[in-house]
């Protein structure tokens, strides 16, 4: 159940997002979920909002949290803290590839669209 | 209650460890914390446990996570999946800084020692 898991993985891809679960269900979590995510430049996630909080660490590029109606940047060094059930999206902003890592509260992760619609992730959370 | 914290905040430390909380109750947290922290050489965690689960990333530096009697090796690009409630200890075996992304699957988190006493954090969660 103490597990070590090494990053040379394979990736899961939505377009322009390059995604890798860190840890999670496979790992026997069941309360928390890590994904290190690079999203190319001008790419973003859809619009989505899930039912756990999120918390995004950026470790390199620059981007755009839009969120309640705002656009708020960020870059290398910054955290957002997003909070469950609000639609938000993570938009690539700068020349660069953005690279992130996410924190989720839960695993698996359920991802809905802003009409409530499911949004099926492809990864394994 | 989506916030952009940046990282220039003043550490809090405890004996060779450097801490720094990137999100948790103070953002609207409470179902998630993440900290940074940086390990000096030779440095260690005290054996700890604690009620929730622990997702550790680490980005540089080499170290030693003792859980369950085993001593398992890990560096750059290292994830670790710690479960509840499992006394583990975190330590820099390197000559060189252990820097480390930790998600805690709850705020605040409530530590302590292998024998069940209270460890009280000396920073916010």
């Amino acid at each position: 159940m103490y597990v070590i898991v090494n990053r040379d993985q394979p990736a899961t891809h939505l377009p322009g997002i390059e995604h890798r679960t860190l840890a999670g269900g496979d790992q026997g979590l069941a309360r928390l979920s890590v994904w290190e995510q690079i999203v190319a430049p001008g790419a973003e996630t859809p619009p989505h909002q899930h039912d756990c909080e999120e918390v995004v660490v950026v470790s390199e590029g620059y981007g755009e949290l839009r969120i309640g109606g705002e656009a708020l940047r960020y870059g290398p060094g910054s955290t957002l803290a997003i909070p469950p059930n609000v639609v938000h999206q993570i938009v690539n902003v700068g020349a660069t590839p953005l690279k992130l890592l996410a924190a989720l509260s839960t695993t698996n992760v359920e991802v809905y669209l802003p009409n409530g619609e499911p949004f099926p992730l492809p990864w394994q959370t």
